[in-house]
């Protein structure tokens, strides 16, 4: 095989610079995917500047990515030459544990992100394991279905298995990259959906994307008087947040989940938790079968990410305008 | 009628003193109970200092009642003059929203506890709602009943509602009034049970109530090596406590449910909810179903609270013995 080319992050915060590596003979199991587009998610700046700890380098980051199969693996049976396939957060599991066996192969302890220790989308092309090759519906358009890689499945996977239904009421804090994508989702699910932004101007588009209602997070006493309102709320905020507000917020048996956390601890307290029986949880992007139903759905129900399209050459210049809140909502490569 | 006559707090941390009060006419719809026996709670002695702001005195506490029925309201169809009965920390809600009709009534936003603007079992006699009077199953004893009106519940509604089954790996933090009816019905269940406790002479008792493993909280290297083990873990501990290597404790789609709070906010790592999908729930004593079906359960399984009995006139005694955490399991005051 020839090398791959991209474009990776050599150091902690360092710009991106061009890369090539050798991908080997392909595995009976793995699929090479030429990208045609890839997404910016935050999570690619986290990896980059190693906020987690977790980065190697050097990487080539992005996993939002849409391509063709251009090579398959001679296991491979579900897949074929030239398909439209997307790509995620996580290139391989185990296939064996209990996670794996049962379709959640995100919760399994070996998964292998797409840019951890392996190299992502912001290349030429990328090599994972058939699993987690996930068809694109001809429906979709390539530049705005890579960002429901993985902001969108992010969202969908929590509204879809917390039972969200058309007598839900859904909150979505923050509309921003993941946000404007769970308005969508949400509003999908046939729920009442309420928009939580500190950004007053993107009232009016919050409402044409799904929400029924506009709330001002600056306004404290507007989201008071929405005591024991929501089913589900899901915090998009990446940052610190105080969170009492909006756990007070919660209907009886009502679940806020987190889907960005900021440095410091939540701060939670309990006889809110206990009152109520409400409840706070994570989610973790989704599994393959989330994946695949998020994008049925969103074909069905024309979800798109709103993107910002740059050339793959300008990847540098796209992670500074995403690092500075400044892409509505999506910043896509291209190739 | 004639008067009630109990134990009353007239000021915040106070000895309980004699008082009387003439309930007026029997509703329609209530029922009076002749108390035999009657629990000391922790939420009693958190009334009676008024550390939750909500105490209206004078009050007679106790909500862990067990007694016969002695009067009838009009209307009543469904108890009978005589019949052994249990009344816990609810005695009446609107009975017209969607949860009193759901059969969630302890989730109605007008539910009234049993002693806040009201008189609770410390005393001769207790009226409440005839939905809030439960049937006490002849297999079990009023003395270790009693505590399960209120403390049984507490434990069994999480178990049942968040699906507890033979498979689960059920933890309990605080071996104590709850904890111990904790352990007895999680191993109803048919779970792996593992107990948490500070105190290492509690070890055997643990495991004589159904605990499979005792873990010393002191430990804190025998809590980490329990990472990604737990479907379900019950804190009983009604103090501040440290979170996060339960948290981390639990596996992928855990739940750490919240049973009691100390004063300070919870202290939860956002990264480990969202990396196993786990979430910290709180859970609220339980609804009339799940009161009826735990004494159902504790009848079949030989559930029992180990219990110190006092007679009436030494509630203050009873009470200050709770407070200084002396008695194993729960007090119980008998007429």
């Amino acid at each position: 095989m020839s090398e791959i080319q991209g474009l990776a992050a050599h150091a902690a915060g360092a710009q991106l610079l061009p890369f090539r590596y050798a991908p080997g003979e392909i595995g009976p199991y793995e699929i090479e995917v030429r990208v045609s587009h890839c997404g910016v998610c935050h999570s690619d700046l986290h990896l980059i500047d190693n906020d987690w700890g977790l980065s190697h380098y050097p990487f080539i980051p992005g996993h939002e990515i849409v391509g063709a199969v251009t090579a398959l693996g001679s296991a491979v049976r579900d897949h074929v030459l030239g398909e439209r396939v997307g790509i995620s957060w996580q290139a391989d599991s185990c296939h064996f544990c209990e996670w794996c066996r049962a379709g959640e192969e995100h919760l399994c302890p070996k998964a292998q992100p797409t840019c951890v220790g392996r190299n992502g989308g912001f290349a030429d092309s990328v090599r994972v394991n058939s699993r987690f090759v996930i068809p694109i519906p001809d429906a979709l358009d390539s530049l705005s279905a890579a960002p429901l890689l993985c902001g969108g499945v992010t969202v969908y996977a929590p509204l879809r298995n917390h039972g969200t239904r058309p007598s839900s009421r859904v909150g979505v804090i923050g509309i921003g990259g993941l946000g404007h994508l769970a308005l969508q989702f949400a509003r999908a699910f046939g729920s009442e959906v309420t928009a939580f932004s500190s950004s007053k101007d993107k009232e009016a588009e919050a409402l044409s994307l799904g929400a029924h209602t506009f709330v001002n997070t600056r306004e404290t006493s507007s989201i008071k008087k929405l005591a024991r309102s929501f089913d589900l709320i899901l915090s998009t905020v990446s940052g610190d947040q105080e969170l009492h507000n909006f756990i007070d917020a919660l209907r009886p048996k009502g679940t806020l989940v987190i889907l960005g956390a900021g440095p410091s601890p939540l701060q939670v307290s309990g006889s809110s938790l206990i009152t109520g029986e409400r409840a706070i949880a994570g989610s973790n992007i989704g599994s393959p079968r989330d994946l695949r139903e998020m994008l049925e759905v969103a074909a069905r129900h024309k979800i798109k990410a709103i993107t910002e399209r740059f050339p793959m050459k300008d990847a540098n210049t796209a992670v500074d305008r995403v690092k500075k809140n400044q892409v509505r909502y999506r910043a896509v490569l291209t190739n």
